[in-house]
């Protein structure tokens, strides 16, 4: 295994699309966007690459039995009635430092290949508590994206993300930028402690308004009546229990709920 | 010392064999298994290769005064009764998650190079606690693999292993699909408090009947014995001291118990 | 991204210029010593290299939504008074033990492209107390530079630092000796738990009697101000709170307020 | 600076010169012996070699106000009763794995260079308690290294050190062992928690005996000495403080001490 390998899967001739990244992060919120596009947009898909590297975890994911090596995977989507689409999605990030400015250069020149010169990495922006509304914050790699965006429905904030954007979102503004790419992140309000279906389709509602695509939210809006399924019980708990300590739910908990 | 110094120890023509990785890992079950079969077929066994790493961990092992630089072993066993066999075994695995890509490579390169095209993982799947059944789980890279395993006694369970397969077994079968290996991984199930013969035995019992080679046992359900003579011996202090802390033996107790 | 990435932003023409550090580190004073500086001495002042690293931590941070890529920033200025200056400032040091020799090397690289021969690392000494007096902390790699300092007010104490100096500061020093540079490492003494304008001030009156410029301290002392009602909040709340726990104030928290 | 940078300070010839590697371990045994003898062998050494790293930690050492870049120092020794000696001594050790290995390679090209073929690497074992004999227990890189040491008063047992030897001493036994250099550990008794200058004269006995040369003692016992009145001191303290929680002394508060 080199330091990357990109299998070619297809070629597909898409018209200047747009790449949406879509790689776990905070409330996994723009994992669950991307991979709801996916489903949604099924018919129009087509998987064209997958990137394997030694800065991946060393693991192979068990589906019906059967491995699958760490990847990351690239499908083009030819929409009808909006842009074309490049959607990145994959399980894990790099484990190193190194690692996320080696894979980011590797998805924009997967990007470029295809004729992409735009992009949105989707996140979450961690409000530490249970939310009613959904807010979609932004960031820019130029100060010339900020009307369209903010047209949109984007909110951008002086405070936040506090910290700034760590990870591939982040490099993609950042390697973005220098390589002449018009580059937005945008992240959805979350708590935090869930993976976060309404906090993907907050986000996706601004895809929709810039991207002109439809989406139909069905699927999103049943996982998000079993996330508030499962809040309404944990806070039945807590009340319950406030004497005992009660541990928020893991990651891998949420795995078989969300 | 270069990342890899392979050492040709000796030459040995293997028809169409297996590689068998027993590496340390959950409850020591494949290193055990691994190792007890070095012992049952010891005259029919050749060190061949021994590779050393500067992914391994820095260090040598004792014994009787000598010292032994890390490093992991390959065995060519030519089984008069049945497939014949590559084994792999050792002490570490890679200190670094790329080191394990790179070593997982080098152990291919050593079994194409031995002419072998499938190959067995082992290992153990933890369980949390002491059990008395020990079923076999496994995973595969092709689905073309699952029927024979089923019918050789071989479970493939949805959610299990939770999290995937971590380290050098995930990655053969992950490296291994790439290079045109037909692999699978099979893990006894294990307390994962304890190195586990009955768990290795149940694991070995599979290959068996998959290989067409024959092993006495005696020697394992020597140590397994001793092993349920430790755990009676441990649940007993539980009882005696219910308000003390008892810690779960670390692998360095265990070290000299198993 | 390669290993590193040097953007030439400008070419300016200096005198025999002095290089001064000043990345984040203990108090954030030599951040805090050599943006003061640059904001004094604006006019004369123009961004000539940015320097891009794998080395850096992979994020960007965000101004009024913009997004900026992690670098050092290197600035020329052409002193009328006194000895020109190249400045170096950032938000981030490297983040491996490797990356610092990189990065030092790089930084040492550009201040031979413009001529420079001698630098001044600027930073805090601990005291792990607040404290009314600000004495200036010094080491230095050639024994001829300590009568100089000496007599400039500096300070060379037996024990101090405690445990050498680590990161780009001390690699100045020490790569710096090796490539024919005269370095010194100019030190305010701070608490350590807040960002410390006062330190900064200290350590630039020892710069200024060196190179022969002038500051205004207006702004730097309206935060030391600033900071002053913060300490005195801070221990108003703890003799309130005397059984209750109180957390430091960590840096994040600082960031608002310095 | 490169992975590795060797500085050639001087050259001396030896004749068939033994490796004596100091390196910072366990109870700075090895340290401490190394240092020992270079005190009193002053008038027959010169420094030959300085290595410097990427590898060692980025960090300067200040000494009467004046920084060294983190090196590792080589001596050549002229001894004119006994064997030729190389003195390897520094204050770190490789900071990641792949590091020990490199330095460990560097070390034995210069001990090849001055026409070494035999080494030894002195460290300390932990007994995990105060003691008052002090054994020293071994470990050889070949069985028929074993005789002569045990001749000399050094334990080989089969338990220690537990978990092998690990670090540029390990290294330099197993690396060795493939460079074709005669090589042994000699690890004095020691509780860990101090740095022991009985251990370290322990040591250096055995090696006395081994490589026919003779050492005064006197600085190394009154170390000892001043040792003895700090644990002595430290266990009044405990008696007295019996409800309060007794920090054992680190490595910094004993760097003052000893």
């Amino acid at each position: 295994m080199d330091e990357l390998e990109i299998d070619v899967v297809a070629e597909v001739d898409l018209d200047d699309p747009v790449l949406i990244e879509g790689l776990p992060g905070v409330g996994h919120v723009g994992k669950l966007a991307v991979d709801h596009v996916l489903e949604e947009l099924e018919a129009e898909s087509a998987l064209v690459r997958r990137v394997y590297s030694r800065e991946f975890p060393p693991q192979v994911s068990i589906e019906e039995g059967v491995s699958e090596l760490t990847c990351t995977e690239i499908y083009a989507v030819s929409v009808p009635e909006g842009r074309d689409l490049l959607l990145l999605t994959g399980d894990h990030q790099a484990q190193t430092n190194g690692g996320h400015y080696v894979l980011t250069d590797a998805f924009l020149d997967i990007a470029e290949e295809f004729g992409a010169s735009e992009l949105y990495a989707l996140g979450g922006v961690p409000t530490g508590e249970l939310i009613d509304e959904y807010a979609v914050v932004g960031a820019v790699n130029h100060e010339s994206l900020l009307e369209p965006l903010e047209d949109a429905g984007v909110e951008f904030r002086e405070d936040e993300p506090a910290g700034g954007i760590v990870g591939v979102s982040g490099l993609l503004l950042g390697l973005g930028e220098r390589r002449g790419f018009d580059a937005a992140c945008l992240m959805g309000e979350t708590s935090g402690y869930l993976v976060d279906p309404k906090s993907a389709r907050a986000v996706l509602e601004v895809l929709e308004a810039l991207l002109e695509f439809e989406l139909d939210y069905e699927s999103l809006d049943e996982r998000a009546g079993e996330m508030e399924d499962v809040i309404g019980k944990i806070q039945e708990m807590e009340q319950q229990q406030q004497q005992q300590q009660m541990d928020v739910p893991t990651d891998d908990d949420l795995r078989y709920i969300g």
